[in-house]
């Protein structure tokens, strides 16, 4: 099954070359250092602020990356995604002046749905699961033309995620960093990033572990997918290129229960007054829940990768 | 009326010794720099993130500077507050191992009376203005022998909002920063360590203006005060020592309707997933309703100081 995968299509180089193309169009988002009391560890933590990126997370990077690095058809483009995807490749089709054609399953949040229709995309709603509003996307691209942007199983959304990586290593030290995981774009394009020189510790819910099920089989395999954090973590399978990317360089992919993302949602809140999504909290849980303990000493950084949630459901 | 106010009591010296002294204390609150356009300017804003401080407000400076510079008493400490400075008194004090009695008008917000109680304080409220919450807590400090700690109008006070400013300018290459003023403690402490280098421009609620009136009127002023930010920024009287401070240091400050303030709230939720209370967004209105135009190439500042608010409560 990934006897096409050519690494050499994800390295160090092509993430720096994406971080230069899109540095006009995205945030370079700030890193708090705070103490590690309230959520549940003695060190200090590293807490890297991507959930203030254009588009409510980091999405944006891979969009932007994506439509910089080819030739856009007068068709413009078309996404499938869970909603965070979805709103990203809507802002940067916007920012750059392309029509764009988004497609969301139905357990999309109203925060995220409404999100991208702000942003002019045409909204298809339909499906169950992500898998569904793909195929649906599939379809119309073979029949339109659109350029496709894949939510994470492709080189330039993984290269444009990574530069979360290269952008964090400047600005903390790090021994280690938590990040969460849904069809695993973010976390390939860090792990391809920081290649072992930092431990990439992956955080993914119970319900909906595409990425520690595919690297347990030894292949990429489907799941089934039931949480709290499915509207942004939802990805039934991994894919080839991200199974690949992790399987080389993710140190280990641990698993925390709803009830912790939850109280991660609530420690962010009462703590540093960030609103995060549940996805966005996600890595935080690990800590939290005692999934991830640091040994002493160790300096670990916790990605807050994004907050497009409605208030009214951010647990207090 | 201002015959005994000793204006070498607030230098850059003490503010530089008030940041020391608090540092193992207090988080170094992050700058983003962040582009113009969703605050109705052109130019990039560089945004301090001060709501993400210890008790959700910049209060925590001033608070742990006090309790760190002189003896505490055995009855502990007291303080008026509409809200924001007494979480922050509670916090610093229970960090500390001091009591805390907490006085708050009867307007104060239930995210604000919650935060005093989650951090152990002894809370009494009363009164419907701030004025009133003063008036017995000195009744209190006078009975007890509590150290009263002032929520602006004091020289330790002011020292460590202070160091607010002091931080930004090792963050960021500032002209201009744009300040709210409630009592005029953070604005005061941060005026006096630019000392005119960078212009500090207050920003008050049309409906709650003491400083302006009381600057206009050439002695510090009573005001009648109502506006939606009136739970933080609700002083009657911005008492001798901020006037004095701010009549040398102050460039100006201008007036922001209610309207503004909810205008800004929004789009720091729409374009940077920034929960802020109203007094927290009240700096940045001045820049979404026009009353404070930059010239070109100016590098404008804004501080976004509190986030104590019941996320139901945010315009969205």
């Amino acid at each position: 099954m990934t006897n096409d995968i050519n690494l050499t299509m994800l390295q160090p180089d092509d993430i720096r070359a994406a971080a230069a193309r899109i540095a006009p169009y995205i945030r370079r988002t700030p890193v708090l250092e705070v103490e590690g009391s309230p959520f549940g560890v003695s060190a200090p933590l590293s807490l890297k602020l991507e959930f203030m990126q254009h588009a409510g997370s980091f999405k944006a990077r891979g969009a932007f990356n994506t439509l910089l690095s080819q030739p856009v058809p007068p068709a413009g483009v078309a996404a499938a995604s869970g909603g965070n995807h979805g709103i990203a490749v809507a802002h940067a089709a916007r920012a750059l002046g392309h029509p764009a054609r988004i497609f969301v399953p139905e357990i999309s949040s109203p925060a995220k749905i409404a999100a991208i229709r702000e942003r002019g995309a045409h909204l298809v709603v339909g499906g169950a699961r992500y898998a569904d509003a793909l195929a649906a996307c599939v379809a119309y691209e073979a029949e339109s033309g659109a350029l496709p942007i894949h939510a994470y199983d492709a080189w330039p959304t993984m290269a444009g995620q990574g530069t979360v990586g290269l952008e964090w290593e400047e600005q903390a030290p790090l021994d280690t960093v938590l990040v969460a995981v849904g069809g695993g774009g973010l976390i390939g394009g860090i792990a391809a990033w920081f290649g072992g020189r930092v431990r990439v510790v992956g955080v993914e819910p119970e319900g909906s572990c595409c990425l520690s099920a595919s690297l347990k089989a030894g292949v990429p395999i489907d799941v089934t997918v039931e949480s709290i954090a499915a509207d942004s973590l939802g990805a039934r399978n991994c894919g080839p290129r991200v199974f690949e990317v992790a399987r080389r360089h993710v140190d280990r992919v641990v698993l925390v229960p709803d009830e912790a993302i939850r109280q991660a949602q609530r420690r962010l809140w009462h703590s540093l007054r960030v609103a995060a999504e549940p996805g966005g909290a996600a890595a935080l849980a690990a800590l939290v829940s005692g999934r991830y303990v640091p040994t002493p000493g160790e300096r670990v950084g916790v990605l807050l990768c994004g907050a497009n949630v409605s208030l009214d459901t951010i647990p207090v």
